[in-house]
């Protein structure tokens, strides 16, 4: 194999494949001067899938190339097939239960798809619900059942507040409306005023000069929104806004929707 | 320890904890009948804040309990100190950097917060203009740039079009519109107009007609539009059109947004 080819990485999984992404790909973050090649192989269903598997990977050491493997699947024949590949092997399942079985004093189901199938309808229904309501919050479009947010989220436009809204419905079940923060706002320097009964649940999110008119910019392009003069100033201004009301805030610039997100639930004490 | 009492889980990392929380929660998932106090700790960013976790941890243990901890830790002296704890502790990382530092030859970069961090620029900007496609998209609302989608998908109203469109736009970055069936498309026993040039890149979905109603009712009781029998007729009719337009479908009943997901990821060919 010439050095500079990317590294083959398979996801597998006798269901969606998520957790062995995400596992998988955790680990190898922790090698950001490698290449990888990635391919994810999900809902493994049978022994004869899982060998079809072993032999297209088996083909690719052969030929000198050293795959990584993840795999997540349950079941245990198709997890003793997908043993017998010959590349490098991490096996969650394999590695952990055992250790998991021991502490609780309890067998494991084996049974696949548990992890992120519909799981706990309750639950499962009230991210669903969140969802909902994130899109009838989004950017103030409503002020209906603004007394049932557990989040609002406040800024100028374009920094970032939809995504991290749909991130906290979708994965958290979190209720979140968000609203945008303009100059009427800031020449009152006051909170919109449907907000102002629920201050304690706004956060507010700002984000670099540059980066928001480089944003803007690409919806419209050479307008007095996108200058970056008029981004400075809703930037102090939204800034100035949140500290004078007490309102916690983050800079989006250099974060993700995941780390928001985390450090959202985390100031604002929302269970996730 | 009173065996009925919740086991305390804990989710540790110096990051999002994103990847501790899906690690242990697969893995819980193994263990139905066993109920799970779950504490997720993320943002652990130094010796003295690892060291009070353990110590939150071992008192548990002292009292009898048996808890279980997933940690991602990777900076190497909170790793350590994480290791100190007495409970049950699943460590990602000390248990496979090694393994993968041997067969890619490299050595591990240790630094926290890669793996749901900004990341690869250009990937993380597609996946926020895809949230930004998705919202535009939704129900119909544009046909703006309809042949840039890489899916449209279509049902009758409440089958759970938006939050799989939404899932597949924030965790995978495509495209989505998605697109509601109505009865003047069922009387025409065809495709909305504007989707007929985009065939190819259609996905239905179908679901049970009480599960349908019983959805429909939460949203407007009693109404012609949540009875059992419109419910019934969209949904059998939206079956016969995907059937004739050659369109490939699921059930979302008894799926969650993440399985109908990876299946439409798959069954559309969708790079993830």
């Amino acid at each position: 194999m010439a050095t500079d080819d990317p590294c083959p990485v398979f996801f597998l999984s006798d269901s969606t494949g998520i957790t062995a992404e995400t596992l998988g790909s955790t680990l190898l973050s922790q090698f950001p001067t490698v290449e990888f090649d990635r391919t994810t192989i999900p809902f493994i269903l049978n022994v004869d899938q899982a060998q079809a598997v072993v032999d297209l990977i088996d083909a690719l050491v052969e030929r000198g190339q050293k795959p990584i493997v993840f795999s997540t699947a349950v079941t245990s024949d198709i997890r003793r097939t997908l043993g017998t590949c010959t590349a490098t092997l991490i096996d969650l399942l394999g590695t952990y239960l055992g250790e998991l079985e021991e502490t609780l004093a309890t067998q494991a189901s084996n049974e696949p798809g548990r992890a992120h199938g519909l799981g706990n309808a309750a639950r499962y229904q009230s991210r669903m619900t969140a969802v909902e309501y994130a899109m009838e919050h989004d950017d103030g479009q409503s002020l209906r059942a603004l007394e049932k947010a557990q989040l609002i989220l406040v800024a100028p436009s374009r920094c970032g507040k939809t995504p991290t809204t749909m991130y906290l419905a979708l994965q958290h079940g979190i209720f979140a409306a968000n609203f945008p923060l303009v100059d009427e706002d800031f020449e009152r320097e006051g909170l919109p005023k449907p907000l102002r009964p629920f201050v304690d649940k706004c956060f507010g999110l700002t984000t670099n000069p540059l980066r928001l008119s480089q944003v803007r910019t690409q919806r419209r392009e050479g307008s007095p929104y996108a200058s970056l003069r008029q981004c400075g100033f809703e930037l102090r201004s939204a800034e100035r806004l949140y500290a004078s009301h007490g309102i916690p805030f983050l800079n989006s610039a250099s974060m993700s929707v995941e780390e928001m997100s985390a450090m959202i639930l985390q100031q604002m004490n929302l269970k996730r």
